[in-house]
């Protein structure tokens, strides 16, 4: 009970090669090492002209009450005149677009969800759809089971066994009249007409090019997630990988088995085949960790087997600036590093300075040729997030109170890696987790049952409202696999407090049946079992397809 | 018995909605309606400035001995001193490129094997490597269970079931230390030097790019395949997908997904939406019949339980020339048009003049909105296999004689799609089918093996050997499925030929059941039978990756 629970805690994690995992705040690393204010203020804040160079200049109207930066400003000082004026500005334009009208009485009221991973799916997954219709918007139409999202670059499991599609997780998303998923970007919104603007993708020959609509809420719940940090180090978005989605674990996989046939090309120079087949990952986080540990085993058994004239050149090495798994008890970082050590992974303290196409550079001048470069250091506030005119948590996430509710703003909440508390609140910002996440969709879930009941579902109905105990956290442990049939499983509440703390066999076993409970479907659950005995059996897969 | 062995001849297939499949000549026709001879010998031969103009500069020395086009030319007419010439015009460049001399006496002859379809797959499966070593080189690592293809395209079966890894197929390609498997395209050949040209794929970081090297072989299978037939038709290549690789179908996926959820965006009119939503397939050949056949499967189970907001928009336009399915029993073919009208499959009789990026032109002057156009009416001859400087057959193939070697030059072996039986040896050009590809896979595996017992394994040592009997075809009968669970089982040798035909749900049976025992791994013939029981108890996934 206590090992399916805990896996919660594990289930997004984000490890740090620059700002490392420091007890679930390491995306506010810079914010902690400068003026947190600051920081938040204006470093974060794309500067006017930055930011209107990625927008389309028809958009400027309503964008341009975004960047007005009020951060971490608590709600009694919110300018409202300022934001009347930026709304009449906006008028004009986001007025001519189609879109959802404000629901009319007897209606259900409608919740729109920004986002489809762990804290909006708990979400959905659980409201009652007797007592609201939700509108869903997202880039991606499925949940992605993020921890097992290492394991799927390498071929132990398949990518759609750790994809499920929203309207599996809920289905009334698309068998209820007024219910509706929409494949699409959110880029903006009026949080005083409660409409929210949204873009498609641009290659479905639509009308017009990006298509643009707009969607009226009663309730609006912000999860639309985090994006990588890169610490603003030249080369990562253009030469490294990132493994936060499918598609990341989709490239991943095709670029490794791409190196290791390249490299058996004939007149390929010794030095040139170790380059290729050189995996570097950036960040000793559970994810890093993870990945490195599924890159040995790979390697130890399917490159030995099927790749054998170049066995001998591949390589792994983790690059952290700290110590790896930071957050876990000594006794298991000293069992993770001893055992990656054995499987033939390189640890190599550093921090990241520059890189380039087939190398990067260290802090201290190294050079590290590399094939294959994975950049693993944990999340921090998108660039639509810190675009929005609301109120910020140190860190730049958006700030909310203790009810998940964003202050200053009616009928507006925010959950999981896109939200933090207020500095206000006195609480500090929760770490980026799958299982922060689920535990805050649950929560405004049961929060919206309370609300509903007291027919307060409405826009504008629910500001006197009696909400109920806050949200509290109570963090249940931690889990990460090194590979070779070995995991760690954490049980301590914090990093300094007593608990029971596992590395080996045992753990992994209770790893693999841990992440087995929690996969969200009987399909993939099932999927997922097939996956991890074919494996077993027959190897992994190495078809590199597209 | 019989039912396993004709799933071979089915394996592999092409309809046409323009030159219809007739008895297997589809890929003639235009050299049948024209004369077949000029067609070959200038109109599927690229004239100098076209070819050259795809080629970098750097590749004009040896390119230039390609395209002095000797096509269906009897291997006694062959020019020898124009030959020669090319030679050392091609001599600097190639002669600086690395890559695998010549083997040398006591090593074991080198196969170099162009492809990883049916023919080559089958062949090297088989191969005797204590006899060869073997050489493959392909822009693919998989053979594609190409029969199963539709079936991933709305996601019966998952892609990773229908690709099998070439290294599985015959262990020993990269097992042993002199066989290899190279990721690349063939670009030429020196026939008298006995050397292949190729190039890898761009995108690896290699020293240079496109990465040149050389293979000097002992014997030469070339089964390099064929490309999808357009028939010069404008915008094809741009708009329409085609269906014959993994990444094909991945594709075609993606865009069904996307169309159904940008359809349901607010604000998209009726007409807009209808035209999201209309799936046309060109070509009433089995692959069109059967992707077709899926498609309203999928529409009739998944789309209208996940996306009910739309389900009666959308709608599945079948177009051929002349009738589906031609080479079937006239029974059959009533039967399948009977059963594809009444699962809502339009079927439409049309020649297409013009493709639009969102509307098809008729040669009527229809017009024909669409929101997915894929394309299926057959193979022909490839850029590469026009380019090469050998004997070709009626249609463009490579010509060979019945022990399927390539006259006029010396120990070159060419077989599957793109191969074809010279005029001369009066025998017909046989279709473009796996059951065809297999078998003479497999006949060259008899005659390799014949070949190497004799010592004549090595370069210029099999002129005198003898080869015993020459190949043989003989036609097993045809199949294909139609949706809900009913398909058509041809037993006869040829259309006018009398033999047992059925059809409906016990061909289906049927069909499923040969297909099961025909796909090449235990590992993979598990996780088909595991995708089509979760299809049938859980419908298909719909997570769009990517």
């Amino acid at each position: 009970m206590a090992f399916a629970r805990i896996v919660r805690g594990n289930l997004k994690r984000a490890g740090g090669a620059i700002g490392s995992f420091r007890d679930g705040k390491e995306e506010t690393f810079r914010g902690v090492l400068a003026d947190s204010f600051s920081f938040s203020s204006f470093e974060s804040v794309p500067t006017r002209s930055d930011f209107f160079s990625r927008l389309p200049s028809s958009k400027l109207n309503y964008a341009s009450n975004w960047s007005r930066g009020i951060r971490t400003t608590p709600h009694d000082q919110f300018p409202v005149a300022e934001r009347a004026l930026a709304e009449s500005d906006s008028e004009y334009e986001s007025d001519t677009y189609p879109g959802l009208e404000p629901t009319k009485p007897g209606e259900k009221p409608r919740v729109v969800v920004l986002g489809t991973g762990w804290a909006a799916c708990q979400f959905m997954k659980g409201l009652d759809m007797n007592m609201y219709d939700i509108v869903c918007i997202s880039p991606r139409n499925h949940m992605v089971f993020t921890p097992l999202l290492p394991s799927t670059c390498v071929g132990t499991l398949e990518f759609r066994s750790v994809a499920e599609p929203v309207s599996r997780i809920q289905p009334a998303l698309s068998a209820t009249p007024n219910s509706y998923f929409y494949l699409a970007s959110c880029t903006g919104m009026d949080t005083a007409k409660h409409e929210v603007y949204c873009e498609t993708f641009g290659n479905g020959g639509l009308p017009q090019e990006p298509y643009r609509f707009k969607v009226a809420y009663d309730k609006l719940v912000i999860a639309a997630g985090a994006e990588p940090l890169t610490f603003g180090v030249k080369g990562v978005k253009e030469h490294a990988y990132f493994l936060r989605e499918v598609n990341h674990a989709q490239e991943i996989r095709k670029k490794l088995l791409l190196n290791l046939m390249l490299s058996e090309n004939p007149g390929i120079s010794e030095e040139e085949r170790k380059r290729l087949l050189h995996c570097v990952v950036i960040g000793g986080g559970p994810t890093g960790v993870e990945f490195s540990g599924e890159l040995s085993d790979f390697i130890m058994k399917d490159v030995h087997e099927r790749f054998p004239h170049v066995k001998d050149h591949i390589q792994v090495t983790l690059i952290e600036a700290n110590e790896i798994l930071s957050s876990f008890d000594v006794g298991l970082r000293q069992y993770a590093t001893n055992h990656l050590t054995r499987s033939g992974v390189h640890l190599k303290r550093g921090v990241v300075k520059e890189v380039h196409a087939k190398k990067i550079v260290l802090n201290d001048g190294t050079d590290v040729p590399y094939g294959l470069l994975v950049w693993s250091t944990g999340v921090g506030p998108s660039e639509f997030i810190k675009s929005l005119d609301l109120p910020k948590s140190p860190g730049g996430r958006i700030g909310v109170d203790e009810w998940l509710r964003v202050p200053s703003v009616e009928d507006v909440f925010a959950m999981g890696d896109c939200a933090g508390f207020l500095e206000q609140t006195g609480r500090p910002v929760l770490p980026a987790l799958a299982q922060v996440a689920e535990r805050e969709g649950k929560f405004l879930e049961e929060l919206f049952r309370s609300i509903g009941k007291q027919n307060g579902g409405k826009a504008f109905c629910s500001k006197d409202i009696p909400l109920g105990d806050p949200f509290v956290y109570k963090h249940l442990g931690s889990m990460a696999s090194v590979g070779g049939y070995k995991a760690l499983v954490d049980l301590r509440q914090s990093k300094d407090a007593k608990g029971i703390s596992h590395a080996g066999f045992v753990s992994w076993l209770v790893w693999r049946s841990a992440y087995l409970t929690r996969v969200v479907s009987w399909r993939n659950r099932f999927y997922v079992a097939v996956n991890w005995a074919t494996t077993l059996v027959f190897g992994r897969d190495n078809s590199r397809i597209g």
